[in-house]
């Protein structure tokens, strides 16, 4: 059955089996897609990953495994590791700026000790600025590769 | 030269050239760096992928490889693509946080305009926190994944 066949089993030049592990997760209508894992993983490597996970799981096995390969298609030194490591330092430029205002408020506290005692909102203000700052890198694996 | 091969001819039970592609970053003290990317690429696609990159970038892209697999082997599911959306949950909770503050300080503003007028250091506390919350998500390519 030519005509029906998976986009993996097209790629291969084979019949596509009614139980192909390929089949509901590569259509014949995005060949890009199977032509990506197959460059970086090789298909048979795609197949040996998909048979060891529960079906159930395989549609995001298979949609994770198209966006790294293809990751490391557009950047072959770095791949998903770029992005990665690309986040990492968004995070660190979101806590210096958190560092900053706090700093400021501590610093604005200081000067309006007297107000806060009277104030009951500022006081609302300033124990929550006070828990700011707090994003912790909560991954040991990924910190430790940057480290 | 048997004692000299590296992880991969080691693994593939072969000699190693003086030429190896694999030598300089898969050592033979660690065979479970290469183990790693054998599994999840296939040795022969690892040294493919080695060969298109410049000799100076190899020893990143033998690194990000070998990273990418091992986050696949501990992950079969998600791999990479499930830290980089666990990053993306963090982004998203920090901004939420980042929005609060920012709310509060607005709230506080309105009340204490008069004293900001009085209060230089006030001024600028201000005008930073407005600055805050603009943690934008600056790759359109994850950012895809996720919308």
């Amino acid at each position: 059955m030519i005509s029906g066949r998976c986009a993996a089993c097209k790629n291969q030049r084979r019949k596509c089996p009614s139980d192909c592990i390929f089949s509901p997760y590569f259509p014949a209508n995005d060949p890009q897609r199977f032509a990506c894992v197959h460059k970086i993983y090789g298909g048979s490597n795609v197949g040996k990953m998909l048979q060891e996970i529960p079906p159930y799981l395989r549609q995001e096995a298979a949609d994770t495994l198209y966006l790294e390969a293809k990751c490391r298609i557009d950047d072959p030194i770095y791949g998903c590791v770029g992005i990665i490591s690309s986040l990492y330092e968004q995070i660190q430029n979101a806590e210096i700026e958190l560092a900053k205002i706090q700093t400021q408020i501590a610093f604005y506290k200081l000067q309006t000790q007297q107000q806060v005692e009277a104030e009951p909102n500022m006081e609302v203000l300033l124990s929550q600025s006070s828990n700011m700052g707090q994003f912790e890198w909560d991954n040991p694996t990924i910190a430790s590769w940057f480290n």
